[in-house]
């Protein structure tokens, strides 16, 4: 049974003392050569191997068997001001959904074979229990405040309640590997949210607005114009302030510094994981920027239409596994990419090599 | 249980008077904008199950139980015309691989939890049985002869080989529907086989040896021009002749056609298909000559490297699923997509709609 740190700190400690081991990568690379077909003839599927042998530290990765997915779902204050014609009480009504297992992620998940669970770091509309919805089943509630301000009339969380959000990523990692994840998962869900993405993204990267904000669930020209807006003028409080942490007070949302901690806590335990679009991409450029190199040991599932996810993968050099137009969120993408990523270690761990094959 | 006419004619006859189910289609995509989630935000995952409706007839497609892949292994004899470096006997091994379960479609239908078998359609070594290999487990005997003659030669086949393969692959889609198959997949298996597939592209879609011909296992430049020039004599010989029969017969191969055979026995029972790489998107080529509109009800299951295949998938209007850089045969990149095609189905039947969620 593996154990991860259960605070971000110490988590981020441990994280920045690995790196991603070339030595197994090497070791990897080598036996895809020798195995009984066409060098190289697997294309993303052998690197994807390859990867994981990198990211584990074992040069034949363990097949994964017990696939765990973790959503995080937060509320924002944003949302006040008008970048989504959704209600912000459909964050609540979408944990429900998922929940009782007819959201998207919820049916992906079942299909897949992927244990899936949701906590709740600031959703603002309370969860009650019903018929339907039992919320002991698949929610956890570590709820750090009722949703963040909004970041269009100042800053959207204080530091204290971005260094709890990132301890929840972080313990809720290390818990899932206590109770025996061996491929993790990352996704999100709440109204608003790729309005504080971009805006972490457009302060981290350094690029404006019009360059890395989308139309999230589908909004108008006049709504994307507006929402381009907010997110500039967000940013232009932080007067060129790169540090992580004071970005996501200033600009970011419970869940996007959840996902920070939790990528950084599955890491810290040699645990590979998923990362799904924009919101989790915003999640993994605080990350890395906070323990550098941690952009290079994920894998990204998905080349989400959002522009400021895609801006995130060429800026960490990630070549997402899949392109299939998703802009659902709720780690859809990340989801579907579980069993290519599972077969990937299969392919190394039990192909007969070219000299067993022809002898 | 389903069944399906087991020659190639009868197939071709029920397939010829069926056609893509827009009503089912239009019914599916009009669920899918009903569903809890923004419209149209699971990009090709929406489009895959709107698509699985026309093909089945079924606006709420059956979410596959029993995936099943099917490998046609065949011999060529222009590989004595010098186009590849792997000697004939290694189709064969890999046969004996692949039944042995240590081949890269063996693993990784096991990891999918899909059936696989090999049907040898044309095997020119003999393929005997030894401790690890038993024949009768996974290898089904349908040799039509052993190996199509070396197409720089002259014919590679007769008329009554080709229509001998195309019952082959028609009689085991039948029984693999009879079995309770419902979602085929098709692969191949067969050392230079690349070549009569770019002759067959060349032949039907009149484009030159240049524009269809690629490197298959890795043949280097020398090797690829001569390649290209072995190719184009050959269809030189067919003086613009784009009988679909007649090309198979002059340059085509007998796993070729047998995949033609099985892709339209597959639609004469309305269970879909995956097509996988060069060769079995040649075969569909030749399936959709020989059955109009075959080729806008199978499911594309990744873009090839070999520059054929990618124009058949032009030529056709197909979308495949996948884009993973795989050069592999086997039926490796439709396997896959096989958890992806089961996935949509399974989005279209299990989702809460948007009313139901937030109701």
């Amino acid at each position: 049974m593996k154990s991860a740190p259960i605070t971000f700190r110490d988590a981020a400690a441990v994280a920045a003392t690995q790196q991603f081991d070339t030595a197994a990568s090497d070791a990897a690379a080598t036996r895809h050569a020798s195995l009984a077909k066409p060098a190289g003839s697997l294309g993303r599927v052998e690197s994807l191997s390859v990867q994981l042998a990198g990211i584990t530290g074992r040069s034949v990765p363990h097949v994964p068997g017990r696939p765990t997915a973790v959503l995080f779902a937060a509320d924002h204050g944003v949302v006040a001001s008008g970048v989504t014609p959704w209600p912000q009480e459909v964050t609540a009504s979408m944990v429900k959904a998922i929940c009782s297992g007819t959201a998207a992620s919820s049916v992906l998940a079942r299909q897949l074979g992927v244990v899936l669970s949701v906590v709740d770091v600031g959703v603002a509309t309370r969860l009650n229990s019903s018929a339907e919805f039992d919320p002991n089943r698949v929610l956890e509630s570590r709820r750090v405040r009722a949703g963040s301000r909004d970041l269009a009339v100042g800053p959207a969380l204080t530091a204290d309640e971005v260094a709890a959000a990132l301890d929840v990523g972080a313990s809720v990692a290390a818990a899932r590997v206590l109770d025996g994840a061996d491929l993790l998962v990352v996704g999100e869900m709440g109204i608003g949210n790729t309005t504080p993405s971009a805006a972490v993204i457009s302060a981290l990267l350094g690029v404006p607005a019009i360059a890395c904000t989308g139309r999230g669930t589908g909004i108008d020209d006049a709504m994307l114009e507006h929402k381009c807006k907010v997110v500039d003028a967000a940013v232009a409080r932080l007067a060129h302030n790169t540090d992580p942490l004071r970005v996501l007070a200033e600009v970011g949302g419970l869940e996007i510094a959840a996902i920070a901690g939790f990528i950084v806590g599955a890491l810290a335990a040699r645990v590979p994981v998923i990362v799904d679009g924009v919101i989790t991409l915003a999640g993994l450029l605080v990350a890395d920027r906070l323990v550098p190199g941690v952009g290079g040991r994920v894998i990204g599932a998905h080349r989400p239409v959002e522009p400021g996810g895609r801006l995130v993968l060429d800026a960490l050099l990630i070549d997402p596994v899949l392109d299939l137009g998703l802009r659902l969120g709720e780690g859809t993408g990340a989801l579907l990419a579980v069993p290519i990523v599972c077969a990937a270690a299969a392919i190394l761990r039990d192909m007969a090599t070219l000299t067993e094959a022809l002898g």
